[in-house]
């Protein structure tokens, strides 16, 4: 039996996505989505009672996205996995449709220090960037290839670099930082490595 | 002779920072900053022709204060000099109101994808920080402290760690982020004087 429901839902969660590439926050509306939607915005209220409700279903829709994005898919090597991760998180190229999307995410984070309910989704979101980031590193202490540092406070490291790293490149009109971000890592994760080789 | 303007100015900037502070950027009004201020909107008007005005008016003051903050002061001991930059950015300890002036000052940056007069404050901010860290670990590496990394690149990494720090702290609900992440970067500091030391 098709679910007509969710089909509906996952609609209104792509065209929301488009909508907040296209407007960024700030600019975003019901209208706005429907437009993207191809269907009426009382179909929108039908499923979500306002702006507000459908935003942070649309976060648990991005979380949902994440979790999938980070699992980890090769314990053989912790190395190239964190380096994988960071290629997904923080790519040294990033097209303007990708800009436009995590410059719309900090928009919404950015409330999140008055909305609660904004702040538990990005709190939701930061544990399951640190727990996979720490995975990795307890994975490669654990086989020799890491040496053994404190794996969450490393998994924190990384996720403040990615995170500021994020931020300055969308908002910025410098060169994009992340070469710069990127080539320290490298060196970073060398060091990390340096004496489980031997 | 006195510079009343220059006051007026002064006190609106004052004013402003504690209106940011109280209320965060969403809602912050010239009537507030009035309030603040114990002056009128009209007073307001005659020095700055809108709030986007004044705000990059308190954005240029805020980089002041920031440029005076990260003075370099000795350069005899860089690995403390960098600690003492840690200190005042990113402080194990932030209090409500130090955490409601970073929230107000995020919700500024996320304007900047949009508006380029907060973009050009932002990178000049971001310049600003990334040169003193690299100044400190150019004057460590000359001084044979440091192992020879590349400071642009390491400057770069602080100062990504910084921002991803103070916005984690500020929009999660997380124990603070901030003691992990120091006891990280002094792992990394330590890992950055090792061959120095010999």
């Amino acid at each position: 039996m098709p679910d007509a429901d969710g089909d509906a839902r996952a609609a209104i969660m792509a065209a929301t996505d488009r909508a907040l590439r296209e407007h960024g926050y700030a600019d975003l509306s019901i209208s706005r989505i429907a437009d993207e939607s191809g269907t009426s915005k009382s179909a929108l209220y039908y499923h979500y009672e306002d702006k507000d409700e459908l935003l942070v279903a649309f976060l648990d829709h991005t979380i949902e996205r994440f979790s999938a994005d980070v699992e980890i898919e090769s314990w053989d090597d912790p190395e190239a996995g964190l380096r994988s991760l960071l290629d997904r998180l923080l790519p040294t190229d990033l097209d303007a449709d990708g800009r436009a999307f995590q410059a719309a995410l900090f928009e919404l984070r950015a409330q999140a220090p008055h909305e609660a309910v904004y702040r538990e989704r990005f709190t939701r979101t930061d544990r399951l960037l640190r727990e996979a980031i720490a995975a990795h590193l307890e994975a490669g202490i654990e086989r020799g290839r890491f040496r053994p540092v404190d794996p969450e406070a490393t998994a924190q490291l990384f996720l403040s670099v990615i995170y500021g790293g994020m931020l300055e490149r969308v908002t910025t009109a410098d060169d994009d930082p992340v070469a710069d971000l990127r080539r320290a890592l490298d060196a970073y994760l060398a060091f990390l490595a340096a004496e489980g080789d031997g």
